[in-house]
């Protein structure tokens, strides 16, 4: 039934159906990946805690649950691993910080509760920087992520190890998180795919903290824009827990993963598949820097879009008003979440937040709602007459493993660890789904992403914009060289 | 068809199906809210800004749609008055400030606009303290707004005009807002009922200015439950102006409503109309000073909530750590909004607002967000247990219309214009829907509103309890003396 692939090599869509049709075990799924886990993770370093014994015990339950009839939901089997940012009870969770070294939690984060209710399989935790800082996925607990496409080369961040996890086959499925491009930036340097959703779509890991801010959301990975929607038909959905939560459940997108995996993708990517979309194309979100390499490969994403039936125009877009807003809320956040730990045990660039946390004013807080307001204003009438916003995921291509972060874009020298990730933060502020998406292969190799930005709540239309570009291009199917 | 009920006296449900069914005219309901208006509202001063002949024009308007089978909406012909801080296109919006005295805008605010889109009539503007400031009506362009049941009493604030024409047959409906109890404290002090929505339920008047500030909502307000739920129905809805807003409609409401004119408010009230209910009773939110009279009244809710079935439980809860958090978001906002105009052209109390907010430090706000969230993450512990909370809305009955606030409560001083809205303010702070109901009288008459809150996004569910107590205690009924 399954061909010469490895099971950890299917979707997590296709794999779902052959664990419940009986065709595979999930004992035979899981033992895949922990195959594919114990062949490449010593390279990449994406798991981080890995928990083989218990994840076999859960698929041997899984399976005679099936053999009795009981189908857990629409993640029976299937293995998963979290970020080491969201609590998982009685596995250690570290926040990819000294300071948590031996930290296990007692119990689940709500997206965690609500993957292994829907059946998930719970493999391990994933890499991040400390407390998901910055996009490059390196701590002092665990060392830094590799680039399977280029394992001298960083897999981005902070949900490092989420994406190149994925992009190996050693869990079809992963959480992640984002604050200034978290889901996204990894998923673009690591040829998968990472939607930051709404924020109140999904359960935030920041609630706890502070429940009323917006910038940080939890949200899918995967590696095809059908298993992103079969995740994040998982996680979304109202939270008591959370006064921003949005009513309703996640069966929107289950059922356009279902779509998706019969005939709608076939449907989206013919040429007349997104005929009536208005698309903008933005190369730089109004004078970013951007490599040469990223900007060429991008910059065929609108003809793709026009293909597939789209009117496409590029647009002048300046989101320049979101970087001070951005920074501002930022670092109050940090300071809040993390002011009170012990500076010196943490890392350079969280204690560099916390520290331009304590700096701030009221009057700078203020300045920073009048920002965001006022780009919310403005993208009010912009949505008005565009269905979606394309554009750079991150300005470079993944850059070597040991740089602590991106020096110099394009020639333009970067001031400190933030700025090289404008492209992915700035849309942070715009409370809108954003999408990256394969989109091509620099001349060494390195994988390219596109962002696809919708309005807000607009998170089922960017899916299926993504949707119908990757099935359009096939990106996606290349696999990393490591795998051989 | 109606008895000797003046047109103006009928329930907007009563009228709104008396006009759609035509055995009555909007000219002639509109007709008759304008004599009364032009017999009361010389001694209340509610409405402010009147626009009678444009209503007339409107209501003619209205009635050849009907004739022509054209039924614009859930409130075909029905006059409403818009509180005085919601734009009005083409009519004079003064926010009861001498330096918006002139000031015209030139569209209609998101609510506004729904109304009229459902087929309201604007017959004018309510009264307002400046920018809606205090739980006391009063502004140096208008006067104060006096109490229908003595008019030597304050209306209450800050939707005080509203409340005071709804209880004098003016309107019907009309909208207000509410940021520390401006939707509920008035309503209390003049025997009619407001609802404070869930934040994002209601396009906010604050989404302009600071677009995720959620202490500030807009709502509804009625003579009865069924009439709440009926404009509930139609200002509530997905508006993509807002990052906060929550998607659907207000279908639910209107179902709602129109369940209540049937069957559903005559079943709510019987003495099994709340099985189930797990209701707390709070009788001062934990250790606030309450009037006797005040604390008496109120006393009374629990046994009515017990003879409908539900199950009623005092409950010691401590909701002190919103007083902080409400004081600094607050203060935080009015420098935001306000602290840019010329200061001394503002009332004392705005300036007040204003000084204290810049005064604020980042590390301020931190501590408001802690607050907040903490208590968030006690409530949502709380509703586990219980489907509502049942409280005084306000501390006091209506005070003398000469006294600036409340100096004095239970004869504990309050050192501010602030200190004596606690029991309102405070349950803003919890991100949940809050209901005032005519809860009964004091031995001069005055009366008294009980607070009704429900778990956050409980909105119907509140309205539900709201309805049977006012269907098994029937105070909504007993007409301000004024009116002979």
């Amino acid at each position: 039934m399954i061909s010469d692939t490895e099971p950890c090599d299917l979707t997590a869509v296709e794999a779902a159906r052959l664990v419940r049709e009986r065709h595979i075990t999930a004992v035979e799924l899981v033992e895949s990946c922990l195959r594919r886990i114990e062949r490449v993770n010593g390279t990449v370093n994406a798991i981080v805690t890995l928990v083989a014994d218990q994840a076999l015990a859960e698929a041997a339950k899984a399976d005679a649950d099936l053999a009795a009839g009981h189908l857990r939901g629409p993640l029976h089997g299937l293995p998963v691993a979290h970020k080491d940012l969201v609590d998982t009870a009685g596995i250690r969770t570290t926040y990819g910080s000294r300071l948590y070294e031996e930290h296990v939690p007692d119990r689940d984060a709500v997206i965690v509760r609500r993957m292994r209710a829907a059946g998930a399989i719970t493999v391990g935790k994933t890499n991040t920087p400390e407390f998901g800082t910055g996009s490059h996925t390196v701590n002092a607990v665990f060392g830094a992520t590799r680039n399977p496409y280029d394992t001298a080369r960083s897999a981005g961040g902070s949900s490092g190890g989420a994406a190149a996890a994925l992009a190996t086959g050693m869990v079809p499925l992963a959480d992640g998180s984002d604050m200034g491009g978290s889901l996204r930036n990894p998923a673009s340097f690591c040829n998968v795919t990472g939607l930051r959703p709404t924020p109140g779509l999904v359960p935030s890991p920041a609630t706890g903290t502070a429940a009323w801010y917006t910038l940080g959301v939890s949200g899918p990975m995967a590696r095809t824009v059908g298993d992103l929607a079969l995740l994040l038909g998982v996680i979304a959905g109202f939270d008591h827990s959370s006064p921003l939560t949005l009513p309703g459940d996640g069966s929107e997108f289950t059922a356009l993963s279902n779509a998706l995996s019969s005939s709608l993708s076939h449907a989206l990517s013919a040429p007349d598949g997104l005929t009536g979309l208005r698309v903008a194309w933005s190369p730089d979100l109004g004078g970013l820097p951007v490599d040469p390499d990223t900007a060429a490969i991008t910059a065929r994403a609108p003809a793709v879009f026009e293909r597939l039936g789209a009117r496409v125009e590029r647009v002048d877009l300046d989101l320049s008003a979101a970087d001070d807003a951005f920074r501002i809320y930022r670092a109050w956040y940090y300071t809040l979440a993390y002011g009170e730990l012990p500076q010196s045990e943490l890392a350079e660039n969280v204690r560099w937040n916390v520290t331009a946390g304590r700096a701030l004013t009221a009057a700078d807080l203020a300045r920073a709602e009048r920002l965001r307001t006022g780009l919310f204003r403005r993208m009010s009438a912009f949505w008005a007459n565009y269905d979606l916003l394309i554009a750079p995921v991150s300005q470079v291509p993944p850059f070597p493993v040991e740089e602590p972060h991106v020096a110099v874009v394009a020639g333009v020298p970067m001031p400190d660890y933030l700025a090289w990730m404008r492209s992915a933060y700035w849309i942070s502020v715009l409370h809108a789904p954003a999408a990256s998406v394969p989109c091509g292969f620099t001349p060494d190799g390195l994988p390219v992403g596109v962002q696809l930005v919708g309005r807000p709540y607009g998170d089922a239309g960017v899916l299926r914009a993504a949707a119908a570009f990757e099935a359009a291009t096939g990106h996606a199917a290349r696999r990393p060289p490591l795998l051989g």
